[in-house]
């Protein structure tokens, strides 16, 4: 079974309201994840950003092809990209390290000087203070690149892994005025972690997150985004998607590693690209929204 | 017209006899550069490594894939893998960084962080100790992933680019006792370096080096390489190949950027995998030798 991730958890006002939609308004953000990773995911994601099938997406800074997706955010200013700020490198042969330069965060780096495979380590050995200059210099080194960001989120819910992190997280994205990814009931569910306490009125809430988790089946794909759009609520909601080609770059960077493969990729790509999903966001009188139409209402 | 870079220049007694062969003996090194930059070399690569068409290869350090290549080598112990020292990170969208922190090596970088594109800028703005400290590191990283390099040469002859840096390459050669790509005539055609009065008996110097330079040509890459497999001399021959699959990896990689692409590494690995080569190979009593029998034979 694929794991749904719905539950509405604020107390404030409602956020369609605060963006000036009616209340009974769905909004959706169709974010695609892992931009910058490869160049099979780049091409994939910028398909879906062209055409509309996608109203966002997020780079990871320390990845190989990030000049890739760099300059074409140079190019495209009106193109809504956030930062996903990445601590981890977890496929098995293709690996990144930091930004900062790694005598600045040596706890961040395994002993082969990359980023660890998993959260676990991750927030064993990260000290607070790099992991700060860490996740600040990806932030710069996207916006140096050319990039214009309009939110945050992070590559496999790193920064949502503990409360300290999640500190910082909110910090960066009070201090550059970015939104960021939040959802209280799913950071308790996944991570453990109660945001309740720390959020304030100047943090936009994601009333509901999705995303088709693996194991990977296109039937349940299809179903479980079916569903998901059929039943969705009004509020503001995010599905994050990874799309990628089933390609032999894609292949080879995924071998070995249970889950988050090429195929599963391909699969967010199809349903995303077809007339299946346009119709159902059609006939569910579903508003797609950018993280750049919420910051420039809610972050100024 | 291909390049063809064949001069004997060395006053050492014949390198052919101090390996134990005899005077006529036509040794030649088949070597793949480049192992590391992408999936689609690696994998081309290791299948010429393989089946024997290929007597040895290189490994770029910086590069995404280093951990397919190091735990190839790793996995293969007799394989005959050395270190391609690498100094530039040459692509447009596909980047790569330093292995030492960017702190020690500031001036190796460009202002995005990456390793500069080309020769030019690493000559004017690198600073001779950060150049030894990155050098090193990637013989360092190289081992702590598991490769039990055998010989040194480097990424776009960027070590050879002027006597300093060719004086740091020769004192790692010596300190590691591994043998380095060494040619008096090539590295005075090529950069106008003159390295007759800096090399001593503890050096092993190639006879004559070869390579099928860009414009690339099918025809002319089969008939440059049949030409210098028929006209090979005795002594130490060694060409250099850039084998991959003209794939959307490498394709990607490659693109905007003049020669060097992906049909011409495909060439590469046509031919050396071909019937044809190993004809002309046994017909012209050519003997493949490997860096690991010299350093062996020669480093002691």
């Amino acid at each position: 079974m694929l794991l749904f991730i719905c539950i509405n958890a604020t107390a404030q006002q409602p956020i369609q309201e605060r963006l000036g939609y009616s209340k009974e308004t769905k909004l959706l953000i169709i974010h695609t994840d892992d931009l910058g990773v490869s160049h099979s995911e780049d091409s994939a994601s910028i398909i879906l950003l062209e055409k509309g099938y996608a109203s966002s997406g997020s780079i990871m800074v320390p990845c190989p092809w990030l000049s890739e997706i760099a300059a074409y955010a140079a190019n495209h200013p009106d193109a809504d990209l956030g930062i996903h700020l990445t601590l981890t490198s977890e496929w098995k042969y293709y690996k990144w390290d930091a930004v900062s330069g790694k005598d600045k965060i040596p706890g961040l780096l395994n002993s082969k000087g990359f980023l660890y495979d998993d959260l676990d380590s991750l927030g064993k050995m990260a000290k607070l203070d790099e992991l700060e200059t860490e996740l600040r210099a990806q932030i710069e080194k996207a916006i140096q690149c050319g990039v214009h960001p309009t939110h945050l989120d992070s590559h496999m819910g790193s920064v949502f892994f503990n409360k300290d992190f999640l500190k910082i997280y909110l910090k960066l994205s009070h201090e550059y005025k970015l939104p960021c990814l939040l959802n209280v009931a799913a950071f308790k569910m996944i991570y453990n972690v109660d945001i309740s306490d720390i959020i304030t009125d100047k943090d936009v809430l994601t009333d509901n997150v999705f995303m088709a988790f693996p194991p990977d089946n296109n039937a349940q794909h299809i179903t479980y985004y079916t569903s998901m759009l059929k039943d969705l609520k009004p509020g503001l909601n995010c599905v994050l998607i990874h799309a990628a080609f089933d390609d032999d770059e894609m292949k080879a960077i995924t071998q070995d590693h249970p889950d988050y493969g090429a195929a599963w990729r391909q699969n967010d790509f199809n349903f995303f690209s077809g007339d299946a999903c346009k119709k159902l966001i059609a006939d569910n009188n579903i508003r797609l929204i950018t993280w750049k139409e919420i910051k420039d209402k809610l972050m100024k």
